[in-house]
């Protein structure tokens, strides 16, 4: 066996022999040494594992650095034991709970005894983390019996620690040592503690050994550190511009939705403000598909329970579904798709391949059951509407509606302003859960990767990330503060035609299938709407600004006039509004720049005498005054070219 | 008692003074001797009676002609009294047994024995009514004991009456005959058979005695009569009319919807040309609104079952209600009216005086039960979108509301080149039944006559047609071929403020009530859009055709050329396809003829060198050659003006 070779696959699907039992460190090395020094942790069959673990079969790996998901992963895993071994130097008495990642982060539950811990002591945990992350020890793995790891818990009187002992089975049980401290841990770690050079505790709570009311109140510290200042700068900055910019809180007061729990949870309803805004991106949208040739329907609500009994939704799905409605001898279901709905207006009638490609889009609201602790604002709902569409069409026309499916998610989001990452989710060749033939996976999957060639996409390619029904190309958008969400994926599905039996006549007067593609650019207007709120900071383009101008009279005199000149703008199809109020003008500017106006409108005896207008611009302030012909082809502009606002 | 007066209140109001035990025929008299001529029944007290019954107590009444529902009901149950002397005349052996009016006309449901009953009889039974409706025989009302009544049937061997007169109870039971037919009935009847001048036997059935198919089967005869051939003959134009333009039919053909029992009975799906026809729709009321003040709002189709507790709404009407969906430990229901999400949300924030009035439209999708077998096309459905408004007002400023809304109303119907007759829906001031004030509905009332009066509008006043919420207007429409259809009511409601609670800060600083306007011109897109379909056979105005133009190549030659010329009618947002399949132009012409096409522009050789267009118009022809911006500038007014299509 010694001597033996194992074939190692590499991310970018290429493999390499290694000898039986090289580490994540060595293969690293053997790459190049810029990777040896910054990585992380190795990935190994889908599973993270220290560098320093030998490797003794054929595997597909990755070197995890920073830049991935599970590097981050072993990174803030490693943190949460730094942050115990601080604690245990500062804190001698302290006994130790769990310490897991998070999503971005750590948190170790502790138990303090009587000591109370404040927001002050955390400074000076911080401190401590640093000065012993700084003498850069490893983390030593050890395999241990249960006697002996319970015996070295129940020695320290860490009732904790024993409790979960007692529920593990012997054999694979195992403590990692960095330093002075031990945790009981299955790992993975990063190599050393030198790598962890800023942190920031950012939270206290309290937390209930194993979430039970009955036991226990520990005491969780979150945190969140990384490889350098710079970047812990960063993130806190994103906090404080993320909680500047929440959708909850502008959303409220830019009058955009509301939610009311006697309507329902989850359930939010579009404030007049909020529905111009998403009447305004609906309009774009519905423009751009009816270039592409999408045609448009409208389907009801509700469907009977058949349809999803036939798509397989129902039973499978029925966790995140509203229950069923009983009418007369029927079951009905508040649709949590548009999909089958539109699969019946394709059967409805004979379709012959000069039918195709059938393009039928529809802004479709969908109802999904979700935990109610799980729901937030617009962007956890229970009731959403998708821009919906599903094209039907031949095997050979799928690429070039691909592309153009792809080439309409781009036109969305550069118009947005917002940075695109590519993901091609592939089948896993290993994996046989996958619907329709091989031989149309492989060919949909290479006509997606020379799409994205001929496009000359930025992309990555994600195998085994496909859905069951067919490969995927998912966008993953970046905000203006450097937060990614993922939007609008472009889904082939092979699946749904041999459900619902879809047939074309093809030109040899056969029946054939066709092959539907899912599309939705926006994924839902209640989501999207939180992200361009966040994204804007509520400062939206003039196009899309529910309310455009603001015309502000400086006494009542000039109100008429005001009027006449709102009048005239709304003639040419802007959203404007007259403050006529009897307030100060400074007061009613404040007001237009509290409710983020793009353009104000100050109308003074000057400007009436001269006609004229004085014009200030939302965050600029004044910029002049202008004849009105020269405003409205100035303002003409910003709307047909959907320009974005300066920052 | 005999020399006593007793007061008669007239439809306008007005009381008169007479005598005890005064007929409904001396009243007519004493009103005109035109009355009295075409006088058929009376209502007393709501309750129609005949014209020789003795009135012996104070009484509203209203004399019935021809031209009220009253007067039909009472000349259609005569007639089918003298189908069942014409019949016993022919078929002694027959036996009768119930034979009421219907909303258009009368049955019959008559044992023939053993006789067979063809289309060919119907003739010879419909010449043997008009001969013994000549003889103008008079209707006689006797009081008959049970015991009497059922030895009279009993020796004629009629089984069914003497079914029917075992249900009732002794007193009170009414024979009436005229000429040689006497029947068991409640009367009333027409003063005698002389003005039924025209009559149809329109159809043929069986019918199970009592409706239970274990009993006999019966044969059962339509027909419908009137006072005039003439009549006659435009009721059976109208019908065959009806026929042609069942939006069931043209709905299919052209395009606009279609329903699947697989998605679910009476949830009609919008196709693309329906959906494009829809969404004009919208965009012209929007527009309509948007000028009125209006602002839109979204909202989901669920709502918690309090929303409707609150409203009264539930369990109340939970007839015609969607059961109830349980979600974690709430009660939802697809939502059977907007209301109480637009009243939650003007009660999601203080409001002043100054922000009142508010209008809250929306295209809002509702779900209301419906028994299966009243389901028809999209003229009664289970699910369907209202055209929904709240507006909130002070009391000050409701009748310059209700007088915005009804010239809505009046623009919207004006616009499809409908009539509309007005009825003025008041409380029955005898009935205790209404919410809200009696100052506040007197004072609704007169406002709302003012408003009527000084619109020079015409209407008529109903006591007693109100709803329980407060007074309303409704607009009663003819379409093209004369059928009359309610839309678009204007309701006033002063209980809903109250069950919600709803509040505005007056100028004095004081809470008060608003009071709420409901109204939808259209009422529900997919009623108003089957009549729409109907009124315009197909043929929908230019701005209203989901196709606008087609452009049809004489050879493929000019499939470019055709193409071009559809790019520029895009351009300006006209909706225009091209037919270049390798067809006959003839047959590319008439193809779309039958798709109702307004304007089809031939392209051939000639009109591609000399850069004209070769103009057709639907059901006209070809109107000439004219140049591109000539047609351009032609068809521009024509939608900007949304001209009517001629006949």
């Amino acid at each position: 066996m010694a001597n033996q070779q194992i074939k190692i696959t590499l991310p970018d699907g290429n493999s390499r022999e290694y000898p039986f039992g090289i580490t994540g460190q060595e293969i690293a090395e053997s790459i190049s040494s810029g990777l040896a020094r910054v990585a992380l942790s190795i990935t190994v069959n889908g599973e993270i594992w220290d560098l320093n673990r030998s490797i003794t079969e054929n595997a597909t790996i990755a070197i995890n650095t920073w830049d991935s998901e599970d590097g981050q992963y072993t990174f803030w895993h490693s943190s949460a034991h730094l942050l115990a071994e601080a604690v245990q130097e500062l804190y001698p008495e302290a006994k130790f709970g769990i310490g897991p990642p998070i999503e971005t982060g750590f948190y170790y539950d502790i138990d303090f005894g009587d000591t109370q811990i404040t927001q002050d002591d955390l400074v000076t945990i911080e401190k401590k983390i640093l000065e012993v992350a700084r003498k850069k020890n490893t983390f030593e793995r050890k395999e241990i019996s249960k006697t002996e790891a319970l015996s070295f818990y129940k020695e320290a009187g860490n009732e904790y620690k024993v409790d979960l002992i007692e529920g593990l089975e012997d054999g694979g049980i195992t403590f990692y040592t960095q330093g002075s401290f031990t945790d009981l841990c299955r790992g993975p770690h990063i190599p050393n503690t030198g790598v962890v050079k800023a942190v920031k505790l950012t939270n206290l709570a309290g937390a209930y050994w194993r979430g039970d009311v009955n036991s226990k109140q520990l005491t969780r510290i979150y945190g969140v550190s990384f490889p350098k200042q710079k970047m812990l700068d960063e993130y806190l900055h994103q906090v404080e511009e993320a909680k500047r910019r929440d959708h909850r809180k502008l959303g409220k007061e830019l009058g955009i939705y509301m939610i009311d729990k006697m309507v329902g949870s989850g359930l939010p309803m579009w404030l007049p403000k909020g529905t111009t805004l998403r009447r305004t991106l609906e309009a774009f949208l519905r423009d751009e598909q009816l270039k592409r040739g999408y045609e448009e329907v409208i389907t009801p609500h509700i469907g009977n329970l058949e349809l999803y009994r036939t798509s397989g939704h129902y039973p499978y799905y029925q966790d995140s579904q509203y229950n069923p409605i009983q009418v007369d001898d029927e079951e009905y279901m508040l649709k949590p798709m548009n999909c089958p709905h539109h699969h019946r207006i394709y059967s409805s009638q004979m379709r012959s391949y000069r039918d195709l490609p059938l393009r039928l889009a529809e802004f479709g609201s969908v109802y999904r059951y979700e935990q109610s602790g799980e729901l937030s604002g617009l962007s956890r709902v229970r009731g959403f509407t998708q821009d919906d569409a599903h094209i039907y069409c031949t095997h050979d026309q799928l690429k070039d509606e691909i592309k153009s499916t792809v080439e309409l998610t781009q036109v969305v989001f550069k118009t947005f302003g917002m940075p695109v990452d590519i993901r091609l989710s592939f089948r896993d060749d290993n994996d046989s859960k996958y619907g329709g033939s091989t031989e149309y996976w492989d060919r949909a999957q290479r006509e997606i990767q020379e799409v994205a060639d001929e496009m000359e996409l930025e992309y990555f390619i994600a195998p085994g990330e496909a859905s069951f029904y067919g490969p995927k190309i998912d966008f993953i958008i970046r905000d203006a503060i450097g937060r990614k969400w993922q939007l609008g994926t472009v889904q082939v599905d092979y699946v749904m035609p041999e459900r619902f039996d879809l047939t074309y006549i093809g030109s040899d007067n056969e029946k054939h299938r066709p092959v539907i593609i899912h599309r939705a650019p926006f994924g839902s207007m209640e989501r999207f709407t939180s992200i361009l709120i966040e994204h804007f900071a509520g400062n939206f383009p003039l196009w899309l600004s529910p309310e455009q101008i603001r015309v502000l009279s400086i006494s009542d005199d000039q109100n008429e006039y005001a009027r006449k000149c709102a009048s005239k703008l709304e003639e040419i199809g802007c959203r404007v509004t007259v403050d006529e109020r009897s307030e100060q003008i400074g007061s009613k500017i404040r007001d237009a720049e509290t409710a983020k106006i793009p353009y104000m409108l100050i109308i003074g005896a000057k400007e009436m005498g001269s006609g004229t207008i004085s014009v200030r611009k939302h965050r600029k302030g004044d910029i002049g005054t202008l004849e009105f012909s020269e405003f409205l082809s100035h303002i003409n502009s910003e709307i047909v070219n959907k320009t974005l606002p300066e920052d």
